[in-house]
């Protein structure tokens, strides 16, 4: 009928894992959420139901575990390329990994002004991410690493207006001079190669991102985060793009002059949906192909 | 620095449009959730700050809400379109528009066995949705339209198989001659053109989706999909390929020998995290390039 | 010091029963959310940390599975009122046992028009519920059942006005004699005793609140509930009391005059939050009392 | 018919309140999200639906903004306790009011190691809260404040055991010497009185929950809760009573020994449901009765 099967791919999605290291009695703990995804040689699962090359989703979740052990999580930058370096290597069917991991932040209970050997408290907003693809479709074994932040709520009681804008027959919004910003950041940037120290890289790409944005006077989200952006390129050599997405949180300011009040940027009713949503990408001008390592999973569907 | 701006987008996300027919007694409601994402001539506000160009987000909303009651909002298709195209027809900043609606269904609430005339309850479980993209960056002004549905949830008590798969180092997985399959399904597909009975097809397309599950004796997820995706091809001439997200909600058989008692099949553990996620694309070996039609926001962040 | 342990229960939570009964070729499936919650002589768990009275959660959680091997899940009345009384019968440190069961509904895919034999779609929004309170702690043992449905969408597009109402410093809001009056319905309903047949008095209890909901001309949403709620107690004798929980999901016509259009009550906004909350108990005058009906753990924290 | 209209109540849920204060360049804010219910003379509105003595649930929104303004939001007590005694005071038809007030934790984004005076992010995975009830009904005004925190997730990665429990029919877990204990703590407690710096409490018991968690050696989550709360009733004299409720969240050691590896304490699966769910009063057996304190709109529906 020329019907053909076209992109696919395959994995276990959001595996938990908790490794503890007990080296010395104070213990360290890390905490994951890792999803896996193969392409390769699956036709025949598809067209057929064969299953003779599919490595099940299980033995997916297994690997993770077990190199949790084996490897260690270190950064989830290394852990997530061992297990992709793992798939594509290992298993003749599989001529691409994604590996996704999510990491949650703890820091130790202080007692007495000093952090417990082994106790922990669940800190943060944000997550830190990693995305590993590998691929060995081609020529040479090809890799990118992106590494992000989510949920990286900000807010700036000042320093921001919307003014000068496009006006339509639409157009009831008026200007504002001086109004509440906020955001829930999503960061994500794509490194030129993997000689990196990625926790390092990751607490220098957050504080910039966050001073960025406190010091910049805002004449719209769009240059907010161009600003933060290119401040994070310029920064370091080894990042040859990042991608910002920043919902605008709405905090309306609140009339209160039936009740005989003023309202001086002081009250506001933070407002859930419609949000603003601003998405760019900021890359260096000789950054290396992006090739696969926006590959999200989220295109298929 | 050679640090230059990369693609980007703005718009405004999950406006919540409710639209009353009242032309009778006998009133209708559609219930939509909107978002608008604009591209085109709009460095000036990342670089300097300009907002000259810049249609506001709060614009886009408005123009949501008047066009539920200029044009109506039809099938969710057509108010998508006549979105898309007046962003970029009208403002002439704007070369690309992408619109996204989702719809929740809802019946009329039975009285007496008749459906009332304005009251109504909310059904199903899953969610229509229409994503439009129009661009008028090339020669031409080109269109495409993708209808969808999700959260489609789904279940097999038997007629479902998983063995003869991969095994290795890190395989534990027994192989299960008969298991329950169940999933929450994302299908989404792109039309070859815009003329379409659009509400009939969605009807079909979703009819032709949960038969297939029925009545296709599954080797594995994969095949199952490819079984749906297809005959959804067949069957319409109209659709160019279809795109297939099905996470594997894994129902584990409880071992009930501890207490004496056998389970053939009968009681099972629902288990939330990990889940298998298999995602594919079933495409008419003559489609149409699919273009922008996937230009999906999430390939941003 | 004089410190006391209060009132105290533990359970297991959220227990995801599925249960398949395939006496035939025509499955049936039974899909649940189970959680158990015992009191008794537990002191000692907590004061001492010995547990040679604490029936582990795991052991609460493997009754589950269990029962719905040996028993059947039957109506979720049925199968709840088995399990609490297995914890205070067979369990001698437990006095009182509370289980609360969530049912999913699913409904067979249509093939050809007739219902598949084990192939199974998730319908409607809402959720049905029971919870079963059982005490030994008395002279007697003593049941209640309370049965219950929630996220019940329902939505009026008119036939409804909020006018009269008391005016303070702080009102602002315009009468309306004419609005959409939408909620998300939890309504819990207690019986007199437990010779009921639970599955057709959930049917006739949900029916007549969809219909007390839409033929009632509304003048508050207060006075809706009554409606319901007395209307659900003349019919059926065996019902004590009801209590409803209602959202006012609030719709906000949006004022198009800017762009020279009218709004006779056909464009709304959906908002999410704030959200009025309307809360009633109606009882039958000679109710017997509701002992520890609605005891729920919610009220520890 | 003998039916009768039994307690009921009615407010605004989740009002969205942001407060910057700009008393000098180094702005503060606060971020809540407020909640108002109201009981007294309302059975018109139920059984006639007439609105006379109804405060409509708008202006209790307009109430919570206003009050922002002109007396500040303060502790998150304090402003409880303002808003409950104008509902009761000023609206002659109400006899209690009850407000719940939940707050979100900011920090200043740090520049060169300085807050910054305007910009601000999330932090903290938990949220504070505060529920004050007033209630004229009676021959006094009363007063209750409830103050206390959710969402705290806390771990120890050794430090806990699980033995000697009672084993029944359906009991398989094995015993467990050394193990994760995990919780997402929600901690509520009743001030005996309204003369309290809020602040400084609320740190105090947060941090005595942190370290009680931290430095008892934990038999079962039981006797953890218990150390706890009577750690804090023995910290404040002004607290009479805490409720604590506490899910177990549990981490299930991953067997490795089919890949050739041990896991001595070191992998873990960290599992959403089902889970333990453990909850406990601690009070002081001279504390004044609880009244209407712990009467919460759950107890409704």
């Amino acid at each position: 009928m020329g019907i053909v099967l076209g992109e696919d791919q395959y994995g276990k999605a959001e595996t938990r894992v908790v490794r503890v290291y007990r080296d010395s009695d104070r213990h360290e703990i890390r905490d994951l959420n890792v999803s896996t995804a193969l392409r390769g040689d699956f036709d025949a699962a598809y067209l057929t139901g064969d299953q003779a090359k599919v490595l099940p989703t299980d033995s997916q979740k297994n690997t993770c575990f077990a190199y949790a052990k084996e490897r260690g999580v270190g950064e989830i930058e290394d852990y997530a390329l061992a297990l992709a370096s793992h798939f594509t290597d290992d298993i003749s069917s599989v001529t691409r990994a994604r590996v996704d991991v999510d990491e949650y932040r703890w820091e130790r209970v202080a007692v007495d002004d000093v952090g417990h050997a082994h106790t922990f408290v669940r800190v943060g907003h944000e997550i830190r991410s990693a995305a590993v693809v590998i691929d060995t479709g081609g020529s040479v074994k090809a890799q990118w690493v992106v590494s992000g932040v989510r949920d990286l709520v900000v807010l700036k009681s000042t320093g921001s207006q919307f003014t000068g804008f496009l006006r339509d027959h639409y157009t009831t919004l008026p200007e504002a001079s001086d109004r509440i910003l906020a955001t829930s950041l999503t960061a994500r940037w794509r490194y030129a190669g993997t000689a990196v120290r990625w926790g390092e890289a990751f607490a220098q790409v957050r504080q910039i991102l966050l001073e960025r944005f406190a010091v910049t006077y805002s004449r719209a989200l769009q240059q907010t985060l161009w600003e933060m952006g290119s401040a994070v390129l310029a920064a370091r050599d080894d990042i040859a793009e990042i991608r910002l997405s920043a919902p605008n949180k709405h905090h309306f300011l609140v009339d209160l002059s039936p009740f005989g009040l003023d309202n001086p940027g002081e009250v506001f009713h933070a407002d859930d949906r419609p949000y603003g949503l601003i998405q760019c990408a900021v890359a260096r001008e000789d950054a290396p192909d992006a090739g696969l390592a926006w590959d999200a999973p989220a295109s298929f569907a």
